[in-house]
């Protein structure tokens, strides 16, 4: 009885053991399933849709956008350069090297490898109303990472001052304008400009053709003696890259967008009454839209306007103008645009901004050394020349390394520098564009980089046209 | 021998059970955590910091948002309507409901519903450049989606209509006053409202000073025999919400960004030369700052302007002008911003738009009933009566459910209604502030629950008050 007993319990060990064993290696089922769900609830489906659209591979020469026109289920590929083709795999031959724009992709490789730091997940609450808490219209986190992110570069003095944001530098440009003009129709102040210059300066104070200011152009072409002027300075130029003083010695407009480590050396923090910055050419956000001005602080001051927020009184009527024409404009900037921003600016500023602006600056030297290489075996055309300065944030003597090449045309019968070039398939932006000579064209040196590759091949090819004395014009 | 071994092998395989009893049910360490891990990777961290945020309580009353000011390592709440205190639990007492702006919270619980489809994540190289693939400035998917969604709520006819995207409705009310306006200066345009008009319309116009429109206030008071007028036409009218038709019959730039279901019966589709939409009202985004602007065609048109996009010769010289002014003002709005309402509207018209705009209409009217309930017990203060009409959208005839409520202070000594209700614990806002008598306060219905709950139980009891004839000031 006793043996038939053990026999019966070891058939049953026997039959557990195997049980366990096909449950332990084909699986539970619901359990496994169970014991894999994501802890992630809300944000997983967004989550995984962006990174399905990050995923499509365009074979490295353009992107997919989780907003772009759907073709087969899927956004199409948005291809860079002379690539074209579902998956951007065809090269056009001949095609023309596009370097009109200022376009500023050139930065595009360093987000992506900081994929999960500048992700930023918008649920669909997110800051619906038109106010933050402390602030009508602008976030002030965003504010303090804009100050801490200057202290970091080292390349303007924010204590004391005040920042205004704007959509894009350019809004910024109108509503400085508008600030510092005169209140007295009978006596407008009169805007000027050093050329060459972006010529949003004379296009937007035109736009409004307002009895309060008029454009008058070159500061060479004018007499300041005692006149009302406001002087737009853009240091460093655009395009030539150096840095730059007021002539005028009027009321004065620093358009920095190009004042940091990657194009110029920063010899020093700038100082100026009203300082523009852009994320366009800082990070290469440029669809983002977002630029802000910095006001300066004057030590005494004609307007003492009353407000419970400020005790100081300082430029206020200034500022004041400017949040109004911005409040008027639009009621302020974009809430996840604010958002999104701060997330950006906040992993351009890990571990003082080293990693970040040594790979925007390495971009930026390379390209030019390349561009210097090709141009020094031409006498056809040239470029601007550099003079190095010192530089407080690499600690070093260090040439320039500017966002444009300002070509010249040196052929007397080449007063047509960007047809010259547009013959020989590179698109660049006409001089008078920027109200200087057509001698000379501007091309960017920012975009991605199969579009400076194409602009390099395109520019050998024609450097080495000219070197074998065949005409193309 | 035998029975030994029987014994052995039975000892065995129940240690076997044991064993394998241990690992099924204690886990198995490594596999449970390969066989857990989520399939997402650089979107992971950012979905989990969105949740975190999102999953902060604030009671209930209130929100917190990722970008919000720091507070023992988490973003503070930000709270609604009278609660403060971290967590928004705390109800001050005696605090006053603050029904003056127009922040369109009311929406808030429909996208927190709809959290998986409305979250979005912008990964850190979303749309660098300055343009789309197809559109210098604008999404081709979202035009896409805008006309889809006219067609669904039936309320704008779109078709061979231009549409310009701008920052907030705000810039499109200044970039369609210039479209439209003179271009010679010594007989400048004259711009016009009818009262109570919506404060930014003289405040925007007035901005800039320009030599080419001069605003002229009450179209009551301007005779506009063969003067070159452009007229503001707001239907529904702010704050009064009853449709509305032009009564100059100049130019007229129709503002309807209250012509939605939820706010009024919808008797057809708006089929005017310039109409101006807004997400604020329409979704409860104000935050993001988006509007748009739908030009009408013109069968005929003096002005024949060539373009490679569009071969039709419609009314392309307005549409060039206010693409211009935007591309002039601020280069395009966001492509963050683009994207996000792209994701928002999505949703917003699944399933024709019945479950937004049934959720969106029957809060406004839920409102409206405690809102009416509550003035019929009042003779100090009445609100704006209403007409019902047929409604295209619901099918049905029905009252408007306007975003606001219009009060008038009838008693001969309350000639400042605003001041009679802060009184009440009522912040409005003014009549002057919309160019109308200060007999009439605005308040806004369209805020957070707490905030209209908090209203309600002002207004109770003040009519109480009035009921007791208890003299409050």
């Amino acid at each position: 009885m006793k043996k038939y007993c053990y026999g019966i319990c070891f058939l049953i060990s026997v039959a557990i053991n195997i049980l366990f064993s096909i449950h332990l290696y084909v699986g539970d089922g619901p359990n496994q399933e169970i014991s894999c769900r994501s802890s992630l609830t809300w944000s997983e489906k967004a989550a995984a849709e962006a990174e399905a659209v990050a995923a499509i591979s365009c074979s490295g020469h353009g992107r997919a956008f989780l907003d772009g026109s759907i073709s087969d289920g899927q956004p199409v590929c948005e291809c860079y350069g002379c690539y074209s083709g579902t998956d951007c795999s065809e090269l056009s031959p001949g095609c023309a090297a596009d370097a009109n724009s200022g376009d500023p992709i050139y930065l595009e490789p360093f987000w992506m490898q900081n994929a999960a730091d500048t992700a930023v997940v918008i649920s669909g609450w997110h800051r619906m109303s038109y106010e933050y808490a402390d602030d009508p219209m602008m976030s002030p986190e965003l504010d303090k990472y804009i100050r801490k992110l200057h202290s970091v570069a080292g390349n303007a003095i924010t204590q004391d001052r005040y920042i205004v944001f704007g959509v894009g530098s350019s809004q910024l440009l109108s509503a400085a304008v508008y600030a510092l003009s005169s209140q007295n129709s009978s006596s407008p102040s009169n805007v000027l400009a050093s050329t060459p210059f972006y010529h949003l300066y004379k296009d937007q104070t035109r736009l409004f053709n307002s009895k309060n200011f008029v454009y008058r152009g070159d500061t060479n072409s004018w007499q300041t003696n005692n006149t009302d002027v406001i002087e737009f300075v853009t240091s460093p130029t655009n395009p030539g890259g150096e840095l730059k003083k007021s002539v005028t010695g009027g009321k004065t407009i620093h358009d920095h967008a190009y004042f940091w480590p990657q194009f110029t050396p920063i010899p020093g923090p700038s100082d100026h009454d009203l300082m523009i910055f852009s994320l366009s050419k800082l990070t290469g956000h440029a669809g983002t839209r977002f630029g802000y001005v910095v006001y300066a602080v004057l030590a005494s001051s004609f307007f003492q306007l009353s407000s419970v927020r400020w005790a100081i009184i300082k430029d206020k009527d200034v500022y004041d103008k400017v949040l109004n024409y911005i409040y008027l404009a639009n009621a302020g900037i974009s809430k996840d645009t604010q958002l999104r921003v701060l997330k950006v600016l906040k992993v351009a500023m890990k571990a003082d901004g080293k990693p970040f602006f040594e790979f925007a600056y390495n971009q930026m030297s390379d390209r030019w050394n390349r561009l210097t290489s090709v141009f020094s075996k031409s006498t056809r055309f040239s470029i601007q020349p550099r003079h190095p300065l010192h530089c407080n944030f690499f600690h070093q003597t260090r040439q320039p390394s500017p966002a444009y090449a300002w070509v010249r045309c040196e052929r007397q019968e080449d007063n047509d520098c960007a047809a010259v070039l547009k013959a020989g398939k590179i698109i660049g932006q006409s001089g008078s564009t920027l109200s200087a000579k057509d001698r000379y064209a501007r091309l960017s040196l920012i975009k991605s980089q199969d579009d400076f590759e194409l602009l390099m091949q395109r520019l050998t090819e024609l450097v080495s046209l000219e070197n074998h004395n065949i005409e193309m014009i």
